[in-house]
């Protein structure tokens, strides 16, 4: 229940936001059939009425989904940057920027995305909404990512190996739907950060 | 035992290939909710009531196609090692053994396996169908993969190494499910394939 001190546009955008939450949860949980409204709206504990009020199609709520899953994600991108210790230097710190990014690809925000992508396979309207957002996260996270290993974006070799440990990451994300894939994939970050330091500082 | 000019048998055969390849297309282009018998037996040029001798239920073509999903991947990783040239030897041979792996992740194949993945996803008794036929064609990739490298899979570098190679696979192959990611992806290959062979034989 509200309570009375809280105005009510406060209270919408809470309901709106835990509606959405609930979505990606929905998702990530129970794939992309069972995502409807009113599961979504039961999960956030609001009414069906109420959901309707702000998502009146599923349509319109996968949509909404869509953008605040990327928004979150892109914002979690920023962060992991932003946090990485100053101190933290040498294969240190490219083993916690290429964990950030692994880490970007097993939250249950990509196991809801996967689900998106996956059906916007087969659905070109979808996929057309989907792509921009993609590539917008795919941006930030790549800037973020060369600026936090302080290499030059305009060398090809730095470029493609930040881009290709992006597809890893990826790759471990696609990994872990299934299995629970933790264990084997603390060995790969970690060789991998070591191969890649190698690669991109030369000099040691 | 008399030999008509198409024994039965064998038609029969055909047919079932028929439907099993026709299943792959209809999840590859229209996704996991159209692949439904009737589709499918359209898509094949089958009757309904043929395509339902073999496959009586959804769950039954759909398990069917999965398994000779895992079956023509394992026979494509292993034939892919074997058209390795002996004279294609240095970076080249690295080069082609990292494209071979990512060419298996970029195929139609991929592409249905996904839908069925990703629906596996919040589905635990087809999860549980799919896990072992995953290791066994991981464990098939994987031991191809060292043979044509020539590097010793008991060296934690060189494990980790191949490993990741596919995790890399993986996420370019989900890359490519939205765009075609094919011109990013070759410069991606090349970059890797000539940091994954420094650092396996350091030696030069």
């Amino acid at each position: 229940m509200a309570t009375p001190h809280e105005p009510k546009q406060d209270r919408s955008r809470a309901t709106r936001q835990r509606l959405l939450e609930a979505t990606i949860d929905c998702l990530a949980e129970l794939g992309w059939a069972a995502a409807t409204v009113a599961v979504v709206a039961e999960r956030a504990g609001v009414s069906r009425g109420a959901a309707q009020h702000h998502f009146p199609t599923r349509e319109d709520l996968i949509t909404a989904a869509l953008e605040y899953m990327f928004d979150t994600r892109t914002a979690q991108a920023k962060q992991e940057a932003a946090l990485l210790d100053a101190t933290t230097v040498g294969v240190a710190r490219t083993h916690a920027v290429v964990r950030g990014l692994v880490e970007s690809y097993t939250s249950p925000l990509f196991k809801a995305a996967l689900q998106v992508w996956t059906y916007a396979a087969a659905d070109p309207v979808l996929r057309e909404r989907i792509v921009p957002l993609e590539a917008r996260f795919g941006r930030v996270s790549h800037r973020r990512a060369v600026e936090a290993l302080g290499v030059d974006d305009r060398d090809p070799v730095a470029h493609h190996l930040v881009q290709a440990t992006m597809d890893l990451a990826r790759g471990l994300g696609l990994a872990n739907v299934l299995t629970d894939d933790s264990a084997r994939r603390k060995d790969i970050i970690q060789q991998w950060a070591a191969t890649l330091h190698a690669a991109l500082y030369p000099e040691g």
